[in-house]
């Protein structure tokens, strides 16, 4: 497997989720949830380098924090305003020379292996590869402002090409550092869109509709339900094994 | 309050849920999906009346189903090859003469009361009216065939301007009826698309994030989640209450 380096982005301020506390240090399953995603990325990708991208002004939390879980082995380097400078710092702070580097969301704690491995062989193939999920709701796309009436133009969205993007976002590391070398722009609102603006195309590759970004509080509820029903499948299966013993 | 109408469409087959059981006929929390929804307008809405439309090869099925439960009246009709012709059989079955009309997921049983009044108000004022959320991942519009090399191409669209359409969609009759009045269209997606197509705007109005669409095995894990958690609250609330005596 290539050398693989995992850079977590958990800047939030976490003011959606509700709470005095960033979302990324919320308790999931008994566990802050950045350590869940440290954990999700150790067991996945063994060897990979991971280099947790947070707040300045978070550090010293989240270290004392993680003294006391059993959380992988993970370095911690200040972000930056914007995510893309944070995703900068990250590639800096790599000392192993990767030639995959993944971007992970630090509050998406529960993409299975198995997902997170085909993102990384695709973008070893093509350079470049995002989990997608198709969208299941149907959408409207609003433009401008609000009428005299208070009703907001909008158009409706054609669902069936429509694509829900997760992370990780896997790429070799020569297309991402290449493409960071760019001046910020709005416009860059996940690594994938740095990237094409460099002009190397993405592969869409199959994600997870369980593989969360949790971000308001039923986000949690919905994750903690999740994680109860995995382990009680995993129990399970322990159970049917140690009786074929 | 204006008499209104509930058409609730529960045609789909139920294939994405997984299992042979139509996602709609599906248990949760100790209650057909469909019964929930039913029960949901019921108590929201006191008075209304409220159709099911249903597949005709399944109305028997349900009504042996219902009459173990304790589901609000409701009437039965047969739908039709798509839900475009489904609401207009729902609509033919309408006997109150109602001045407001909801369309409603058959699997979309956690709207709270709040919302679908809040919907039913803006759509009274302006004809019609439907709840939207914001949308929290990043979206890709796909373009196009796959290359030679598997990728498909796509487009990154601007998250700050998608919403989420949820349902209830709701309209004032006349303007429902009129626009059903059209011969279908592979571009009715939704009964707001219908109404939209006749010329007439759709009032956008806050959604819920909970209202979830019954699709997945994993959205029925996250519903059970939902509702065990509102069920605490309550109890909760009632030994406050009790307390407080």
């Amino acid at each position: 497997m290539e050398r693989t380096g995992i850079i977590i982005v958990a800047g939030g301020s976490g003011r959606r989720a509700g709470g005095a506390r960033p979302k990324q240090f919320a308790f999931l399953g008994g566990m802050p949830v950045l350590a869940r995603t440290i954990n999700n990325f150790a067991a996945a990708m063994p060897g990979a380098e991971i280099v947790a991208v947070l707040p300045e002004q978070h550090i010293e939390f989240w270290n004392n924090l993680a003294a006391r879980f059993d959380v992988a082995a993970h370095a911690v380097v200040a972000g930056g305003a914007e995510r893309f400078d944070s995703v900068k710092n990250g590639l800096a702070a790599l000392t192993t020379d990767p030639e995959l580097i993944a971007v992970q969301d630090g509050v998406r704690p529960l993409g299975t292996a198995a997902m997170i491995r085909r993102v990384a062989a695709a973008a070893a193939r093509h350079g470049a590869a995002i989990p997608v999920v198709e969208a299941v709701d149907s959408f409207r796309e609003t433009e401008g402002e609000p009428d005299a009436e208070g009703i907001v133009p909008s158009r409706i969205v054609d669902r069936r090409r429509l694509r829900i993007v997760q992370t990780p976002q896997f790429f070799r590391a020569d297309v991402l550092r290449r493409a960071y070398e760019a001046d910020y722009r709005t416009e860059f609102t996940d690594d994938a869109s740095v990237v094409e603006a460099a002009g190397h195309p993405v592969c869409l590759t199959e994600g997870e509709r369980e593989n969360l970004k949790l971000t308001t509080p039923e986000d949690f509820t919905i994750a903690e339900a999740l994680i109860a029903a995995r382990e009680e499948a995993e129990e399970e299966q322990a159970a049917t094994d140690a009786k074929h013993l």
